[in-house]
This record gives structure tokens, C-alpha cells and sequence, in this order.
């Protein structure tokens, strides 16, 4: 199968209540969490599943499983998944403490959302967590990403990095080209080490 | 009179049609054109009025004109500057070239907007402005900044500085503190030397 | 006294150890503070004293009390303000909380360096802040904002606006200008209400 | 051979003339201008080689040419060909110019550095991109950046897109992560059709 990163957001089916991931904030996300380089992958809180999809393409020989507890995006989440053809992706329509019971291992955990419950979720992805696994995680409030790095701080086998990332895109308007910011993201990718 | 600098955006009456300088971008335009120690002040392209009424503050003894070729813009910049009291500023509902003709010297010239008509303002503006003289000029688009900064090295007796500013307001959602874009802007300064 | 705000970085003295707050971040922070239209102003962790000189121009009738415990930065603060002629500047060489104790009421405090005692500084400026006095504070870590955020939360009798300003100078290599990038920070200001 | 996208910058051989394409900005260039659905990439003005590379881990099957003319990047380049055993890359020590010449056609165009010849050199790699090829170039200066804008609004057959990426990295000192900025830059990816 063919890989790919970078889908353009506009090709994604999405609904106005559930915010998507950016593309540039998906392929760097995947990249930094070296995803194609991954067996099974959870996306944690995976919305219209932009991020499931994308990890989908860019790691065609892993298993990706979409994580989502609002049942409004699991409909459209799974009309993306038919839409892009993403056979490696298995939805699971609970919340992530539960669904993360099922799995013996994994490779790379993709925290999109966590819908206030960042620290447990944190904890149940550590137990389950490979020795070399990452941890990638997108947060655009200074409350999670604060918990994120008191969490990575007191649990010292991980390595992380954390970046912010702003984007701006260049929109054409007439001869103009303007400068149109898209909110930025902090991206904070761990390591687990022995 | 008291001084004053910093005028929370949502007092200004706005009109969606016409963009209006963000609240952070008018302060470090003024303070950096050093609109306080000015007479005579212009501001090109004025729009609703934003820049103008925040000057007339910052500058209590200064003399501010605002130009504004456009008529719904003034409709606006007038109900502001009367809502503001901002006794020390003159309308000029004309193109910026034909209201330059008038002024013997200017100290300071604020370039918010320029129609399509920068290296044009531009060169009408160095006609007038004083040595010492300050241009302050706010862009949005490639383009005319790129434009600005080829003429600003064409003229050698200008030193100039830019800057691109972005600010993220971080917004309460509940217990969460998220971060929201605005869009960036250049800020080009330039002082006339002998 | 002629008002200014903006003073060049450069033209402040420094010290390789002690940090300074940048040209753009000490405008935005007075302007937002409104520190010209105060009376008492304390600048806690003043460092070089940038924040403190600047405040003295902006606010030449105000009293403005630099605070800083460490004795090196100290001497340079002593030079900054001799080489200013900022007169309306007094300095205290000790801990925020020890300084705070010997005032009635405050109009503004700049909280530019904390030294690990941010929670504590909050509230001791807390009993000593005027109804409708301002915080004005500058973070560059993820955990003195997340911190101060909570304890804002916690005191709802303070209204808070929070912003991240990046700045970018565009530097003139050749015929190129380009940009090099400041350190961003996160500039928060409160309002004390009844 | 094993797929990869975002290597670690401090893993590259550099030297201090030569600046070196971040990691963020490289994975985003390769991924934006699809590198790994490629036969034929060129790298004009490699430098240090770290987008070559980078581009031969992304494309493992694909061709990359390195072409640089600067005979002190050249031998870094080399050797961090050989400590990535890049075996996909052929180095090309001469001006574009002369260096595109060989090519029939190619897939991908990577400008990272144009040595002043920008327009000549987009001029070049367009008589030799294919239908459906991309162009992804990589600016730090507004003259490039909008040189480049107006070639490709010039060029109608060219789609663009044009981003500002501004990547803070969070720094740990003691027990706090602060942000320190990376220059931010321009990445500009255009599709040629027919």
C-alpha cells in the first residue's frame, strides 16, 4: 500500500461541534511520534479521526485503533475512515480508560483529546506502554499541557520534548498574499525508556 | 488631559466590512513611532479610527489627522471619535496623496492602510515629514511590506527597524486557558536622518 | 517631566547572567498595566531594571519601587537608573515578601522574576493591591504561567486577560531582511475588583 | 529499506557557517511537497545535506540529487551521506544552473538555498518539472519569499501554497520548561499542472 502524510484538511468530512486536528499539526505529530515505525497504535480522543486516518497512511502496516467516547464523532469518524479507504484503523466507541483495558501492548499512544481526564488517561497508556513506545500528544490549554509535563516529570523513564507550533498560512486576496494564523499546539512526544 | 494607551478593542465601534488594528499592534505602533513626543501626527488610511483615537491619547498635545478616502469607514472613525472625545483629531475624507498636499511638516505618519497606493503615500509622506520624522507602518501582506522595505533601502537617510508581531490570547473555556490566534503583523518603523 | 516609552534595548547596561525584558514585552506590559495612570508601582524581581526605568518614563509621576534580592543584579539596576535619571525610582535590595510588607497600598506590581515564589508573591501583593490595582506579569515558563493562572482562578475577584506575544526582528543581512526570532512570553494582567 | 521522516538535528554533522533546515521544517517541506511519492528530487543548495538526507530516508526507492556549490558544505555533506548510509543521494558540486542542465525530468524540487539567483534558478527547475511535480521551497528572508510569490502568481500554471511555521522548543532548566524560539520560516510548496 501506498504511504502518505499529509491529507489536506479540506478532504476530511467534518462536523462544526468537533475541532480537527491541522494537517501541519498531524504530520509533524506523527513524524516526531515516528508512527509509521509502529505495530499498534491507540489515538486517544480521535474526533472526525483526521489524526487515526493520517497515522493510518503513514504507517500502512500498523494497526491503528480510533479512540472516541462522543458518539456524534464516532459518525462522522467513521464515514472518514470509509471515505479514505482506511482498512488499518478499528473504531472503539468508549471512553479511553476502558477501551485501553483490551490492548497487551503499545507501540505509539496519540492523545488528541482526553476530555478532562489527562492524568488517568496518562497512567492507563504508561501500563500498557512498550519499552521504546512514545507517547505524542497534542494540547492547546496551558491546564493539560501543565498536567502533561508535572505527569512526564514525576515519571522519569521517559524522555520527553515539547514544542509549540504556529502556523500561519498564507491566504491570496487579490494581489495580496495575507498571513491568516491558524491557534496553535503544543506538540510533546515521549519516549519510554527502561 | 490625561494620558492614555491601551484601549480595549471591543470599545470601538466597528463595522465588519473594515479590518480594525488589534489593541497589542496599536500600542507598540505608537510607542515604537514615538507618537507621544509628536505635533503633527497623520494617519494613512485610518478605517475605523482605532489608531487615530489611541494616538489622540497617547499624544494629548498633539495634533492627529485622520485620512480616510473611504466614506463608510468615516461614517464609523467620526461616531468613535466622538465617543471617545478625541478633540484633537481632524477627519480628512480624501486620498491620502491629495490630504498630504496640505501639511507643511509632519513628525509622525502612521501607515495603516494604503489602497494598492503605498510607494506612492510613501514618497508623498517624505515630502513632508520632518527630519527626525517617524513613519510607522502596519502591513498584513507580503507584498507591501516587501514593497516598504525595498523603498526604505532605496532611501538611504531612513534607518529602519521591523518587527512581525503574533499574539495568542489565551481564552477561559471553562477551567481551560486555550490559546487564540490573531493574525500576525508587521510593524515597520523608520526615522528620517538628515 | 517628557514622557517616553520604548527605550532601546541597547541602551540599557547588562549583565550576561541577569535576563532582560525585551523592547516590545516592557511597552505591552506598562501599556496593559496602565502603569502611567498610578501612583505606586512595584516592580518585583527588577533584575537590570529595564521594567523599572521604563515605568519611570511612562509614569513620571509615579513612585516606582524596584525589588530585587540579588545583590549583582543590584549594581547594575544602581548604573541603569543613574545612566536614565530615573529619580522617581527607589530600590529595594531584599525579598519580594519582606519589601511588600512595608507598603500600605499599591496601585500596579510588575512580576517579572519570581525565584521560585510566585504563589507566595500573589498573595502578598494581594494585601497590599488598591481595588481596581493591576498585576502586570511576564512568564516564560509553562509553569510559573500555569501557577499563577490557578491562583487567579482561585481569587475571582481579580479579572485576568492573558496573552503569549512572539516577536520576530527582521534583521538587514545584505539586501535580505530577515527574521530572527525573540523568546516568546506570556504577559498576564489583572484588575482587582471589590 | 526502512522508511523515516524526522531526524534528530543533533544527529547531523554541521558546521558553523553553513545554517542547517530544522527538523520540524524538514519534516514539514517533505511531507507538504509528498517526497516519498517521488523518483527523481532534486536538493538545490543542500548545504550541510540535512534535507537530502532526510528526503532519502522519506523516499527510500526515490533519487535525490544534492546539489550544492559551495566546495566547505560539500565535505560535511559527504559525511553525513555516509554516517546515514544514504545511498539514494549522488552529490552535484556545482550552480544549479549548470547542475539541472543533466536533468530530463524531475518530481520534486527542493530550494533551500538559492545564493542570490532565486528567479534563475525557478526558471531552470520548471523547464524540467513534470506535470503534477512540486516545487517546496524553504525561506528566511521577505525578498526570496516574495520573489518567489511573484514567479509563481507570474506562472498560472503553478498552484501554491505559502505557511509561516514558527516552532518554540520548551527548554528544561530545573523545574521549569521554557520556551525558546527557532527562527521562524516560510515554506512554500507549489504543483505544476498542465
Amino acid at each position: 500500500m501506498k504511504l502518505f502524510l499529509g491529507i489536506d484538511d479540506e478532504n476530511f468530512l467534518r462536523t462544526e461541534k468537533i475541532p480537527m486536528t491541522k494537517r501541519e499539526i498531524r504530520i509533524l505529530t506523527l513524524a516526531l511520534a515516528q508512527a509509521n515505525d509502529a505495530e499498534i497504535i491507540v489515538d486517544i480522543g480521535a474526533g472526525t479521526g483526521s489524526l487515526s486516518i493520517e497515522a493510518a497512511k503513514f504507517s500502512p502496516d500498523g494497526n491503528i485503533f480510533a479512540i472516541e467516547k462522543n458518539p456524534d464523532a464516532i459518525e462522522v469518524l467513521m464515514k472518514n475512515i470509509k471515505k479514505f479507504s482506511a482498512d488499518n484503523i478499528t473504531v472503539i466507541n468508549d471512553e479511553a480508560s476502558n477501551a485501553l483495558k483490551n490492548f497487551s501492548t503499545i507501540d505509539v499512544a496519540i492523545i488528541g483529546g482526553s476530555g478532562g481526564y489527562l492524568e488517568k488517561i496518562l497512567d492507563n497508556v504508561d501500563e500498557k506502554l512498550k519499552i521504546g513506545g512514545r507517547i505524542a500528544a497534542n494540547f492547546i490549554s496551558i491546564q493539560n499541557l501543565s498536567t502533561c509535563l508535572d505527569w512526564l516529570r514525576r515519571h522519569e523513564n521517559y524522555h520527553y520534548d515539547a514544542i509549540q507550533v504556529q502556523i500561519n498560512r498564507l491566504k491570496k486576496i487579490g494581489r495580496y498574499d495575507i498571513a491568516q494564523a491558524v491557534n496553535p499546539i503544543y506538540i510533546l512526544t515521549a519516549t519510554k525508556n527502561d
